[in-house]
């Protein structure tokens, strides 16, 4: 099945140990729909300034995501991020973030084709946004994850208080699920967050892994360990369009099914921090997850 | 198989969030060979003072802990510590330190029917200490893992590296990994300590659980998800002793057996974790280990 992806499309500038690049294809839609675009067909909703080149809706095209979804705005600017990576890898900063397209009104560009759409991803972007897409489809998806992060937390509450009653998993980082619900710990955390709405909560951890929550199970997967991460940007991003691309291609949402695609998940964003921008995944191959896979499954068999 | 158990036997005095406590009983080897005893015979080597109380022995006689290898020294004091959890109960602080009797010159007491022990844990303390209990053995141990830390790591280098060719696994935490060989990538960290000597190293990552590193393999395990963390103090000791305990319980040294091994002592240092001391450890009973041990595997099943 198709999936319906919501998300940025952005220039990145970016500093890590391994290097540096400039105005280099990112966003979280860009990230997202990337990654799913690995297991089903991907259909991205965007907007973008007329600078957008050509040569990055090829990029996507290359990976058959139908771009119809993708505004070009005339007279605006694409949104920009300049940030750099410390050592850690772990941290960073956002030297300067210009929001250009993203700064105006929005309304999320929804074709005819895409208001069908059974599987939805509301990538790391306006909870704003996200009700203004779920508003143009045809009926509720069979499945609807989004992403959200800080920024959104702290500026739309009430926003994103009223999407997590329309969502059925909520996909967040630790410390964001710590800020949403002011708990210490980041189990009972994730339990108050399936009080506000969700079925679901998936809590990644960074190098750390991510788990799952629902009110009938928990499930722990580890990060993929690697030694050669180049570029930690848009590795949640990825990780949330591989799960959502695996469901949909497996036309499930069960939990069984939600655990696998996390695993698979794992393994694409894996790869990506292996490059710059999306650098990696564009030489990425199927064989090349399904052997990681196969691998990650032994490191945790006991 | 028994399993001979070095570390420290200590008064620790602990602020959590959770409340306090005065004096408890402690220590890297009284944490260790407890978690060891749900799974083998322990024999114990240590050093107290006079002041070591008749009831904190018989707490350990209690789970039929070998006690001969426990010289109470005359005139000597206890080793004594005081620390403070913060409220993320990651990061703590020592309020005080009183190496008292640890601070003296300290020769392991091995009696005669310790010193055939093919498993071997040299908990948390002093490289001199453990090649000189190492040296007090009858012939190499089957297996030896050593558990270290950073005081260790600055203060003793040159012990800890003649240490490092002595044994077969090296235990630490993830921070002190990249202390000990200036690597900023965990993974990288530990592949360099095999060059250092040991077959196999486990690297620890608090909540965020543990990975093992071989030559041919590498397996990870995330920590049990608790949310019920009352004290932290000896999840580090607790976990090899477990590790230990079970690996000379199956008589074996295999990867494979490590890695069950590994999944039993985070059950087992989670449970810990759930009260201040040896409390949570005093209750804990082998139906609870294998309960939650299953709970486990199927949360890592994908």
């Amino acid at each position: 099945m198709s999936l319906l992806v919501i998300g940025s499309a952005a220039f990145d500038s970016i500093q890590t140990p391994s290097g540096s690049r400039e105005k280099v294809i990112g966003g979280s839609g860009v990230y997202a729909a990337f990654a799913a675009s690995f297991f089903t067909p991907v259909r991205l909703v965007s907007v973008v300034g007329e600078d957008w080149p050509s040569a990055y809706t090829e990029r996507l095209r290359k990976r058959a995501i139908d771009l119809e979804g993708v505004e070009i705005r005339p007279g605006a600017k694409t949104l920009s991020w300049t940030g750099k990576y410390f050592e850690n890898l772990n941290d960073r900063e956002t030297l300067e973030i210009r929001l250009n397209v993203m700064g105006e009104e929005y309304s999320p560009l929804v074709p005819e084709s895409y208001r069908d759409s059974e599987f939805v991803l509301l990538a790391n972007g306006s909870p704003v946004s996200h009700l203004g897409l779920l508003a143009k489809l045809a009926r509720r998806p069979r499945l609807t994850i989004a992403d959200t992060m800080d920024f959104y937390i702290q500026n739309c509450p009430d926003s994103l208080r009223e999407l997590l009653r329309q969502i059925d998993g909520l996909i967040l980082n630790d410390s964001e699920a710590r800020l949403l619900t002011g708990e210490k710990n980041t189990i009972t955390a994730a339990r108050r967050i399936l009080e506000m709405g969700p079925a679901f909560v998936i809590v990644k951890k960074g190098e750390n892994g991510a788990f799952y929550l629902s009110r009938q199970a928990i499930r722990l997967i580890p990060a993929y360990p690697s030694e050669a991460v180049v570029d930690p940007t848009g590795a949640g991003d990825s990780f949330a369009g591989a799960l959502m691309g695996a469901l949909a291609a497996s036309g499930r949402s069960d939990s069984e099914s939600i655990i696998a695609a996390m695993a698979r998940a794992t393994v694409v964003a894996g790869f990506n921090v292996e490059g710059f921008s999306l650098e990696r995944m564009e030489t990425l191959t199927e064989g090349e997850i399904e052997s990681r896979l196969n691998a990650f499954r032994t490191m945790m068999t006991f």
